[in-house]
């Protein structure tokens, strides 16, 4: 089936390698709304008027599934993109939610995100609602989306700021952490240090390919960052990408969050002042 | 005379703190287009697309000038502002570049700002065209904001982040640093300090609100970052906030760039769909 990805950003892209190792010829349309990221900065009222126009637009495009990589998104505007889209809409909290309680034996998990995902409390109330008792800790982590779009996630800078974010984390004796930021999964392994061996990552963007996968009733082999079998990930014409605004940063991080050569991007207009 | 002062998101307070300064008596609109910060990850004609409803905005509350607070808007979209307002337009760049050249003495000048400021060239451009021969290095520093928003102006993490921004341009010399980004004079002290004494900081905000007091033929008094003589600094009903996004994360910083406490903040609707 053809999906449609969405995403405030570049972020997505993640979600992106991800499907495409489970579900490599789904042709897919990806949108990123790259004239107004970040959503994790702006208000619940802002973030769902843009969902509308997302939704508008990828349904307009004729995609069967549509799948909400952003975080700040799917927290806070799911029920208007299922609203507005006619096929099944996968947000990224409920797979992160599902794997974090497959994750955990202590029943203590950890959630990080932007600060508008962080707010809305979505991971925390959906774990509450699915395993009464559990105890969630959480923290936004602002500095975390630069680093990876800077490339700078390895070293003493990010151990530095993840060790600042995550220390009261490590604190509270979690052992599962879901990483609600499609950003976030570039910085996996200085999150994984940081919070020592006993600690589970969950990666909602690997979680959301997976639970999409599982929607066509594919194998749940595991989703990773690793090399794909021939090299291309995306192909021109069956794969499309869109964004709102064709210059700025986009082009020169995209390839690092697909992991492969991305094609041309094509210019989404969303409203009629998008 | 009515200032609009005009900025992406919440830096431009520092400009408003500066004014304040120099002309307590003045009343202001201020717009920050806090739906669609950052503009320095965005290309030319999405900034010159949001400048422009941002200038109708402006012209539309009858300001008599206008000054463009944000770097990337300045750099990137000037013109637009003054063929829309009808009164004084007063960007960052010029009056940031002439302060960088009244302090360099060995005509080697720095200039550290956004991604599309930096691209831009435009303070290269201007400082070149003013003092051919004159040598200018840049760097664009993206984490300098989010630092700056997080409020981890002082410590071991700026220092490295600026460390690793400011080390190539420390190498070449220079003797003048332009701070072209509002957000940067918080983290004024680690970037003097990164840089060493020989070199000069220069605050675009401060320059510029120097210059809006030379239009009013005021004495240009040195504007800081110092406390103000009755501890109010904006006052209701004369001084009006706007914002395009009323949510999100502006009021939680605001105060720490105005460096003073900030009246409720007014929506503004830029275009339909802004």
């Amino acid at each position: 089936m053809k999906w449609g990805v969405f995403d405030s950003g570049v972020g997505g892209l993640t979600v992106v390698h991800a499907l495409k190792e489970l579900l490599p010829d789904d042709p897919l349309d990806y949108l990123g709304d790259t004239a107004r990221v970040p959503y994790g900065i702006r208000s619940v009222e802002t973030v769902r008027r843009y969902a509308r126009e997302a939704a508008e637009f990828l349904a307009g495009r004729g995609a069967d599934g549509l799948i909400v990589a952003c975080n700040t998104a799917s927290a806070l505007a799911l029920d208007v993109f299922c609203d507005l889209f006619p096929g099944p809409v996968l947000g990224v909290v409920e797979p992160g939610v599902q794997e974090a309680l497959a994750a955990t034996a202590s029943g203590r998990v950890g959630v990080i995100g932007t600060p508008a995902t962080i707010r809305s409390d979505a991971y925390g109330r959906r774990l509450r609602e699915l395993r009464p008792g559990i105890e969630v800790h959480s923290a936004a982590c602002p500095l975390f989306v630069p680093l990876a779009e800077e490339g700078w996630t390895d070293g003493e800078i990010p151990a530095l700021v993840a060790e600042r974010y995550l220390a009261p984390l490590r604190a509270h004796g979690i052992d599962a952490l879901v990483l609600g930021c499609t950003h976030y999964p570039l910085l996996a392994a200085t999150i994984a240090r940081t919070m020592g061996a006993g600690v589970s990552l969950v990666d909602s963007a690997a979680a959301v390919a997976r639970a999409a996968a599982a929607h066509e009733g594919k194998p749940l082999a595991p989703a990773g960052r690793g090399a794909l079998r021939d090299g291309g990930l995306l192909r021109p014409g069956r794969d499309r990408i869109f964004v709102t605004d064709p210059g700025g940063s986009f082009r020169g991080v995209a390839d690092r969050f697909l992991g492969a050569p991305l094609p041309e991007p094509e210019v989404a207009v969303l409203g009629p002042h998008a």
